[in-house]
């Protein structure tokens, strides 16, 4: 497995690449799960290669503290990565990434409101910003998400149509621990004792009582609830749990 | 010349071009004059195809009534294409520029702020979205732009190294009339008094006086100034004659 870290080599690769190979794309932040490798696992099955990135993007942390303690183990990270069969992994530095700072970003004045958007304000810019940039330097056939940010799948699917970019988004469900905590490399960072509480939270959002119930039984259970709200034929959640924020949702 | 409308006939066509042709691309908002013709030329003599773009995008008018009285020539723009030279003419319907209305945008938080972006707000929004949208579209190597809109150009070249964007940027230097009047398709709005005294703004930026007395001397004369401006080491003016605004720049 190649690990590219210069923008100028990730370049020389991409265009070492044939035009008739079909290429997937997984842009992650690190902090790998099953949750990222089950999209590793797909777009393995559906591509000539399979590229994979991390970065952890500075711009979609809207609390300095969450971006200082997010998880990073890019060795642990690039092996997982190779035993699922990725053929190359790129791994930027900030400051390739940003070559004029922040001062360009993408903006959502609609869909990027609600929710996680009302929430981390900034945080969607700083997302649609990177998958830009990341979309033009790698120029993948497919690029893969998870369903767990479903509001990120949602706003980046209409962000690549209107801007006519020529990628084809692959969304994929939600990967969930025995006891129905959805993955994220945020699970890590749980005491025990709040590690135990979690999953009533995944419980909660899949019962079939209405958001405002919802809403109070988690804040009774201890939870500090963000929102429960119905979108999109969807049942969307955020709580905190101690100082970790986890998100999740649900079909209806 | 090929007039082309609709966006998946275009697809089909920029498909249809061999990868190893370098495409020119010069995009217009139509009302054509000698300024855009030069770009034109240059792109004709630079590359195996080129490619102009008619789209009066909405996006970029803050005042309604600028947008409404905006020249429209369609016919006569075309015609002046082939007899440049231009091998085809992509003349896209505003529904289909913006599949989401407007609801996402580039925006750019500082050269954007000044001059133009304070005097015109959401100006350099409409202007950079609609471009990153025609680039992906028209994926040419190389894009023509005049320096009569020099700040824009700073900001697309910004833009275009902060997406990562595989594009080469031409500037082109601003084509004059005989009396020093840069030329713009809005000087068609001019009446014949306007017209006749309008020259005396690019000769007020040419002369060796501090930006504070050209303002003076220009207010003096009965023209309504926007803003006279020295940065990056160009004297920059936007004034009012009239109904009709215009802005010119030149080097220090």
């Amino acid at each position: 497995m190649l690990i590219i870290k210069a923008i100028t080599d990730w370049k020389k690769f991409r265009k070492s690449i044939p035009p008739e190979n079909s290429m997937g794309f997984v842009p992650t932040m690190g902090a790998l799960h099953e949750g990222h490798l089950s999209l590793v696992d797909k777009s393995v099955q559906e591509n000539d290669l399979t590229v994979a990135s991390i970065f952890v993007n500075p711009s979609q942390f809207n609390d300095p503290s969450d971006l200082e303690k997010y998880p990073r183990d890019f060795n642990s990270d690039a092996q997982l990565l190779e035993s699922r069969g990725v053929d190359s992994v790129f791994f930027p530095a900030e400051e390739e990434m940003y070559p004029n700072d922040y001062r360009y970003r993408i903006t959502e004045n609609e869909k990027s409101k609600i929710m996680e958007g009302a929430h981390r304000p900034g945080h969607f810019d700083g997302v649609l910003t990177v998958v830009m940039k990341l979309l033009n330097l790698v120029n993948p056939t497919r690029i893969y998400f998870g369903e767990k940010d479903y509001q990120q799948l949602m706003l980046i699917r209409d962000m690549v149509s209107s801007f006519f970019l020529d990628v084809k988004i692959v969304g994929c469900p939600t990967i969930r621990e025995n006891d129905g905590l959805a993955l994220s490399s945020r699970n890590s960072l749980l005491t025990m004792g709040e590690r135990a509480k979690a999953p009533v939270f995944s419980k909660a959002l899949h019962s079939r009582k209405s958001a405002g119930n919802i809403k109070l039984e988690l804040t009774d259970s201890g939870f500090d609830v963000d929102y429960i709200d119905d979108h999109y034929g969807r049942r969307f959640g955020a709580i905190k749990l101690g100082n970790v924020r986890l998100i999740d949702n649900v079909k209806l």
